[in-house]
């Protein structure tokens, strides 16, 4: 892991959660959280919320890197479907994606969340497109 | 509003995003949040994971509010799909879930997210199932 | 029910299937199918995919009746996700949808099969574009 | 490909639509149709409903494959998300699964169908329960 290729707290999201995108796996792109306390729901595992989060950032990052190797270019996620396979606990937790298909105007792209014991936590397929500046939705 | 049916504070994630969850409206289950700047994404919008977050948030306690007046018997979201229809701004959001189908196994539940001015900004539909304590994801 | 609103029989798949397309309850695209033999599974009711395909046709028209009256012009789907809320058994199947946001380019639309008694038997929601002809996905 | 393997004619969608399932590749089911005029939609491409069917199929078997050799146990599905990533043309198509988790109650599946030349066509995610006879899905 290079730091260049680490980017942390770039958003106001990013600050609030806390976790880190990195662009150094390209054309995967990856999001990191180290969960604790402040990221868990009820039952006492880490918010679904919250790794679709990842899954979401994971997939943004990599639409990114498609056509910007710093992975900053914004796109919009129109759909993002997301399953939950098994509950996750504090501790690391990374999600990885990848283009699936798709071309200039649209692209689809699967994640998958592990946590840091190797098990499949969560999975998403979504569709992106290039955000037309300033608005955009992800 | 009555102040008996809003819960806040009551989990690690409610804590840091700063959310209200509603049950005085059921049987449907209400998320409210009002977004700044530390729900932000780099476009400067709220960012899609923390919508989806408010429409897992509705629907959970919608499914839940089916066998709880209390709203916090927790339930597990197997699936959710979220589209998100129009960027978010700074300012009130809410989301609002509806129970489709399903019975005492699986739930199928509908959420829809509008902002302030009542616009329509993302949707959901879900499948949910009750939590076998003590693990859960949702 | 006009028959000046009803298509039958103009495309492949519709002569197989034996479903009709009515454009006249627009906005509301509408793909009805009398359920027979020919369309159950290994359990004896209504194969989803055959569900999926109706949502996708009410959809489609509901897209298509945005820009042209007749429902002819085609769009691509580009995500279709289906829930499969009760099994449906031999006889009259419709599925309606509706625009739920989206603008030009994109279209989001929710669409949802009922059976003759009135019950909610499956649900989709689904991102569609127009198609370039010639070529088209859906 | 034994044929002792390959599943022809056992329901009535399966004689209507003509595609074969083959059991031989466990723990993968694999669903295969030569698509011809008749499974073509107004862009003359195959319709994206008998893609999700084929997806449906693939998925259905493969869950099926986890408590029966033979791949006839029936198994429901609760909600199927399909990705439209390219359209596809008259000749062979195949849908491949495999399970990504779950257990006795709940199967998450993905499926990946691919043409002739080896393009992938269309991705799919579902989520999937045993049937409880005599009623189910699909």
């Amino acid at each position: 892991m290079n730091d260049a290729t680490i980017i942390v707290d770039e958003t106001g999201t990013q600050r609030l959660l806390g976790y880190q995108i990195d662009i150094g796996q390209a054309p995967h792109g990856i999001c990191r959280l180290q969960a604790d306390a402040r990221h868990l729901n009820r039952s006492g595992v880490v918010h679904g919320g919250l790794l679709a989060t990842m899954l979401d950032n994971a997939s943004g990052v990599t639409a990114s890197l498609t056509v910007d190797p710093a992975g900053r270019r914004p796109f919009v996620t129109l759909s993002l479907t997301t399953h939950f396979l098994a509950p996750a606990h504090e501790g690391l937790l990374e999600a990885r994606a990848r283009v699936t298909g798709g071309g200039r105007r649209t692209l689809f792209i699967d994640a998958e969340l592990h946590d840091g014991a190797g098990r499949l936590i969560a999975t998403s397929c979504g569709v992106f497109k290039p955000a037309r500046m300033p608005e955009a939705a992800a």
